[in-house]
């Protein structure tokens, strides 16, 4: 099997616009395979504004179902274009039940997965726990799916503040990580409190990349959307925690790299990390606090 | 109560000369009282060389009992100079018996607890696992403990890589995790390599304070022993992971920072992530393995 897989990421603006947002974006996965990638990876929520910003009941039309028109029109690009990928969506799953998803899509147009955000942030202008349902335990609970050549451990946005989320995604057998995001600058915060934000931003995920010795992609958009200017940055970093290729923060692009899984190997000889996790004090994770 | 402490990182060389270690380093805790430390920390195994390049029965004479001499004299430099502080002691806790252990002493001279180190590596030149058993899961397991104005979680070198450990002493009210350490360029490594290393360390550490909103301070020494060029590089993180204050990869420093938990409040509101942590999802913590 190639342990090489070439990979991209889709970094862009959205609009008000759903279509064109749609339409841009699905424009950039046939580019990414014309440039050969084989696992094309979207930013979070890519078909709308990041609409968290304010909490409106209506904004629920936006929500699709799984699968449903939109996954269909991926399975066709999928396969016409013979790309893996994983695209963030704003899942419908019945009436007052919504979730922010991830649908992992093979070459063959097949939906093979999905992974239902568990980690909801709720913040001034970050309202998803008005929005999204956190995803079930086990209903599909952490995933890792192979796409390709590679095996794709599919997390969103505020789950990458959580070393939890990664580690139980690493023990499935993921070999690359991935966030979806959208994250940016505050209106009205000092310009050097952003740049603290969007350094612990990288340096959280690339934590990630070290403690399970895996490469992480983090796809952010860009462009200002009410009181947040998204600052992109998106970026892959390699099993040492090495960045191996980042976007700008304020440019649409498709960022590529090729990556190889047998680094893995080499770099978990050298730092055998999962041999001597101290598994048998660990219960105490499942608590909330311990004072 | 106060909420600024001034801690001091004592960064420094070892011989083969353990009487000498162990006078220089006192020497530099006297001292960094003199500069208004209320709070000093060793290095790893701050007495002697880092003994582990080799496996010899007869290098467990290095070890001590706790309490012992050692301690005893530690207590009365705590005492006479009203500091707190966390050592890292070679413990002899039986015959055939020996962990790799943090002391705290608070500032009347009381050894107030202890810390056994849990994650043990073993790695070509590196081999702990002949000397250290690991620490018990509850006697004393993970650790965080009041010394002064400040609650201190004691962890040690490789535990530096589990999120789990930092997360489950944070989960006890840590303030500040601590992590002295022995580690550095490995002779005939490439300098790139070794950079690469030194930068996965920073990066790790700082992980560690932005997932749990807490300081972070990382105490190496310098110096080449055998096949070990150790790095120094101590440094202090702030709860958004950023360094505030760090010692060369060369020179003995007492390397001071004034610490203000305030900070902890202020981070933990803006990214609040020990509220939503999803504790219904961790059960899978405890496994090896999940493929």
């Amino acid at each position: 099997m190639p342990q090489t897989t070439r990979i991209a990421l889709l970094q862009h603006a959205c609009t008000d616009d759903v279509a064109a947002n749609i339409a841009k974006a699905h424009q950039m996965m046939r580019d990414a395979a014309k440039d050969g990638a084989k696992l094309v990876l979207t930013q979070e929520l890519y078909t709308s504004l990041y609409f968290c910003q304010i909490e409106d009941p209506a904004l629920f039309d936006l929500a699709v179902s799984i699968p449903g028109a939109l996954t269909d029109e991926l399975c066709d690009i999928a396969k016409s274009s013979k790309i893996n990928m994983v695209a963030s969506l704003f899942e419908r799953r019945d009436a007052g039940l919504y979730h922010n998803t991830s649908v992992c899509i093979d070459d063959t147009g097949t939906l093979v997965n999905r992974y239902r955000k568990m980690h909801i942030p709720d913040d001034p202008g970050f309202y998803e726990k008005f929005y999204f349902t956190p995803g079930d335990p086990q209903n599909p609970g952490y995933q890792a799916t192979q796409l390709g050549d590679i095996n794709v451990g599919t997390l969103i946005c505020w789950d990458q503040w959580y070393p939890e989320a990664a580690r139980l995604t690493a023990l499935r057998g993921a070999q690359l990580l991935e966030y979806p995001t959208a994250i940016g600058y505050w209106k009205g915060e000092p310009p050097e409190e952003g740049a603290r934000q969007r350094d612990a931003w990288i340096t959280m995920q690339r934590s990630h990349a070290i403690a399970n010795g895996c490469f992480v992609a983090a796809i952010n958009r860009i462009g200002s959307e009410g009181d947040i200017t998204f600052w992109g940055s998106s970026f892959i970093a390699d099993p040492g925690g090495q960045i191996i290729a980042q976007a700008s923060d304020h440019q649409e692009e498709i960022l590529i790299a090729d990556i190889d899984t047998k680094q893995i190997e080499t770099v978990r000889r050298m730092w055998p990390f999962f041999r001597d996790r101290r598994i048998d004090t660990f219960d105490e994770l499942q608590q909330r606090w311990l004072k």
